[in-house]
C-alpha cells in the first residue's frame, strides 16, 4: 500500500487537489473526469418529470393528481423507474435483465457500497481490484474495513495472468476473495478496454472460484474506435456478474441516479440470488430509505421522451469527447515531438482518460509546481495505484475541456516536463563528468 | 433482543407489512408514518429550482447558463444549499449554526449512517438507543455490526434514571458508549416529548461521559399543545450534540434531503470537530459522492421563495395533523368507552404517532387478523422494541389519513380488540368455573 491508499491520505489527496484548483482558478485542469456540460438541458429535463408522472398515473390507473402525490412520497426501496431502465440497457447496451433485478441507487457509488456491505462482511472476505483502479472503490473498502487485494493491470495479458494466481494465493491463505471490481470499458484511470477473449477468461476464472464480478460501466457508450464489446453481464452464464450503471455521464451527474443489476441466478443459484437481492434492498433501506422519486421521475420522463434510449443524449457529447481526444493526442504529438523516446501515451478507444508515461516520477509536488508556475493541473497516476509501479504516469482527463484549453494545457504541461527532463539531463551529465 | 431486532427479522417485518398492505388494499392503515400528501405541490417546487440557480449565479458572479451547467454537475461533498438551511433552522427552530458545520445527505437516514460509521468503528464501540426506538437506527447499527444498548423509555423519569446506569455499566464492562440516538420531540414510536429539565440532564450525563448525542428531529415543527422546547443542540455547551434534520416532513419525502449539523466544538475540542467533520465528508463522498444538486436546487428555490422558513409550508399540514389527532382520540374515547379500564392511550402533544396499550399481547398474527377480518392495519410496538416490554402496545400513525378513515379505522380496530377481550374473558370465566 502506498501513501495514498489509506483513508486519511485519500482525503488529503482530494483536499489537496481542491485546494490547488481553488488557489489557481485560472489553471487548465486535466484532473477532473466530469462529463462535458455543454449539452446539459436541466430546464427541459425538470419539465420531463410531468411526463413520467402521467405515465405512472396511467399504469397505476389513478388520477394525475394522485400520481403526483404518490411520487412525492416515500417509494419502493428498489425504485420506481426500473422497467424503463431495463428497457434502456436492453436497447443501448444489449443487456437483457428483469426489472425486479434492478436496484436504483444514489449514484453508482451507493451501488458499490451496497455490494461491498453485502458481499464482504466477514474479516476474511477480500475485494479484488485492478492496480491502478478507481479511487472510489478502494476508498470505500477502506472506510468499511474491507481487505483489498490488487491485480496488476498494465495491459490485459498481465491482468489475466495475475488474477487466477492472486485468487488462489488468497484461498491458500484462508482468505475469501468475494468480489472483483472491474471497469472493462475504458477504465478509469488507465483508459484500457478488455478484449472479448479477456472477458470470457475473467468470467471463467471468477465463476470457477465463486467470485462475484462488480462490472462498472460508466463509459461504455463513449466508444470512438472499433466495435463495442459485449458487457460481462451479457456473456455471463454462471451468474457471477453484478452490473453497475449510472446516468451521471449520459444525462448529468446532478441526477445522482445509479443502479445495480443482479444476475438472474447468483452463482448459479436462484435462492442465493433472492437472498442477495433481499440483503441489498435491506441495506439500501438502511442507508438512504429509497432514491429520490423526484430525480427518478425526471430520469423517467427523459427516458420516455427518448423511446427509452440515451443514444440521442450521448451523440453530441460523444463527438465532443472524440474531438477532445484527437486534439489531445495531436497536441501531445506536437509538443513532445522531440521527446518521443522519453514521453509516451496510449490512444484510448473510448472514455474520458489518457495515460501519459514519463521518464521520472510525477507526484503531488509536481502537481503543485505545474499549477503554480505553468497554470495546468493533472492527476498523478499514483493516486489510483496500490504501490509505486505507476509513479511515472499521469492521468489526463479530456472530457470537460474545450479544444483551445486542451492545446494550451498540453503546451503548459510540456514546458514543465521538458524543463524537468533538461534538469535531469544536466544532473546526469554533471554526474558523468564528476 | 427480541425476534424483530435482527437484520433478517426486520426485513421480514417490512416485507410482512408490505404484503399485508398489498393483500388488503382496502384496509385502513395506521401503520405508515408518511406525511399527509394533501398539501404537496411538486409542480411548483420543480419550477422553484430556477430561482436557486439564479441565486447561485448571482452569488458566484457567473451567467445563469453557466450556473445551470455547474448545478447539473458533481458538486461539493457537503452540499450547495448549506447557507439556506442554516438560515432556515435559525428562523424556524432557533438553532444557531455555521453553514460549514452542515453536511447535506440523502435523507436523514444517510446522516445516521455517516454518524454511526464515523463514531462507532471499533468492536467495543456501543450505540445507545431508547427502548422502543426508530427501526431505522437499530437496523442500521445491525447491518454495520455495531453493538446496541437500549435504555427503557416508558416515560422520561425512567429514561433519566437508566441512562447513567447503562453508560456506567458499559464503561465498567470495558465498552465505549460512543453515541446516544434520541428523538426528543414526539418520538417515533412513542410520541413522547422530553421536558427542558430532562434535556438538560441528558446533556450533562452525555457530556460527562463523552457520549455524542444524535438528536433526530423530524417532528419538532409539528407541535399541537404547549410551548416548543429548545433543541438539545441549542442547549448544548459542551459540544456533544449532532443535530439530524430532514425536509421529508416539511417539504416532501421524495426530496430525499436530510442533513446533520456538527457542534462548533466536538466534545469541547475544535480540532476534534475538524477531524470528525473531515471524516464525515470523506464517508459521504464514498457512500454517494454528493447529494443531488437537482433536489438541492429545488429545496433551495423553495426556501428562497419562503424567506428561508418552512413555516408557511407546515401551517396547513400541522392543522391536518392536529385535527387527525383529535379525531383519533375522540374515536378511541367513543369506541372504547366501556373498556377504559383495559385499553388506554396517550395524547401526544405533537408528531405523527399515538401509543395504544392493551391488556393482551398484540403481534404479527393480530396484524394479519385485523387486516383480513376487519380491514384495518396497525404496527405492533414490539417491532420497535429491544425486548418484550412493549408487546401489549400498538403504534397508531395518524398523519396520512383523513377524518372518516380514522373514525372507521378505530371502529374496525375496536371490534377486533373487543372481540379478543370477550374471548379472553370467556376463557378466564371458564377456567374459574372449572
Amino acid at each position: 500500500m502506498n501513501q495514498f491508499t489509506s483513508r486519511e491520505a485519500e482525503v488529503d489527496v482530494m483536499n489537496f487537489l481542491n485546494e490547488i484548483s481553488y488557489r489557481y482558478p485560472e489553471a487548465i485542469s486535466f484532473a477532473s473526469g466530469r462529463p462535458t456540460d455543454k449539452h446539459f438541458n436541466i430546464q427541459r429535463w425538470l419539465e420531463s418529470a410531468a411526463k413520467f408522472i402521467e405515465h405512472f398515473s396511467v399504469k397505476q390507473g389513478i388520477s394525475y393528481q394522485r400520481a403526483e402525490q404518490l411520487i412525492s412520497q416515500y417509494g419502493k426501496t428498489n425504485g420506481v423507474v426500473n422497467e424503463l431502465i431495463a428497457e434502456q440497457v436492453r436497447k443501448d447496451q444489449g443487456i437483457n435483465c428483469c426489472d425486479k433485478d434492478i436496484i436504483i441507487t444514489n449514484g453508482c457509488q451507493e451501488a458499490m457500497a451496497l455490494c461491498l456491505l453485502s458481499l464482504c462482511r466477514e474479516p476474511d472476505d477480500v475485494l479484488l481490484v485492478c492496480n491502478p483502479t478507481y479511487i472510489g472503490i478502494t476508498g470505500l473498502a477502506d472506510v468499511l474495513d474491507i481487505e483489498v487485494c490488487s491485480v496488476d493491470y498494465h495491459h490485459e495479458a498481465q491482468l489475466l495472468q495475475t488474477l487466477g494466481v492472486k485468487i488462489e494465493a488468497l484461498i491458500a491463505d484462508k482468505k475469501r476473495p468475494r468480489a472483483f471490481y472491474l471497469m472493462p470499458d475504458f477504465d478509469n484511470p488507465s483508459g484500457l478496454q478488455l478484449s472479448l477473449q479477456a472477458r470470457q477468461q475473467i468470467l471463467e476464472l471468477c465463476s470457477k472460484y465463486d467470485v462475484a464480478i462488480l462490472e462498472d460501466n460508466p463509459y461504455g457508450l463513449f466508444q470512438y474506435n472499433g466495435e463495442p464489446k459485449p458487457a460481462l453481464y451479457q456473456l455471463d452464464e454462471s451468474g457471477c456478474v453484478i452490473y453497475l450503471g449510472t446516468y451521471a455521464k449520459t444525462l448529468c451527474p446532478a441526477i445522482r441516479i445509479g443502479y445495480l443489476i443482479l444476475p438472474p441466478h447468483f452463482l448459479g443459484d436462484v435462492q442465493r440470488q433472492q437472498a442477495l437481492s433481499d440483503k441489498l434492498s435491506s441495506l439500501k433501506s438502511y442507508l438512504s430509505v429509497n432514491t429520490s422519486q423526484i430525480t427518478q421521475a425526471i430520469l423517467g420522463g427523459v427516458l420516455l421522451d427518448n423511446q427509452c434510449s440515451v443514444e440521442s443524449l450521448v451523440v453530441q457529447p460523444r463527438k465532443t469527447y472524440l474531438d477532445n481526444r484527437d486534439t489531445l493526442v495531436t497536441a501531445l504529438e506536437r509538443f513532445f515531438a522531440d521527446y518521443r523516446d522519453q514521453v509516451s501515451w496510449n490512444i484510448p478507444a473510448g472514455g474520458f482518460f489518457l495515460k501519459l508515461t514519463l521518464p521520472f516520477k510525477f507526484n503531488s509536488q509536481d502537481v503543485a509546481q505545474c499549477a503554480q508556475h505553468h497554470q495546468v493541473i493533472c492527476m498523478p497516476m499514483s493516486y489510483f495505484a496500490q504501490d509505486n509501479q505507476f509513479d511515472n504516469c499521469v492521468r489526463l482527463a479530456f472530457s470537460n475541456l474545450d479544444r483551445d484549453q486542451i492545446v494550451l494545457g498540453v503546451e503548459r504541461l510540456s514546458r514543465y516536463i521538458i524543463e524537468k527532463l533538461a534538469a535531469q539531463k544536466q544532473r546526469i551529465d554533471r554526474q558523468e563528468r564528476a
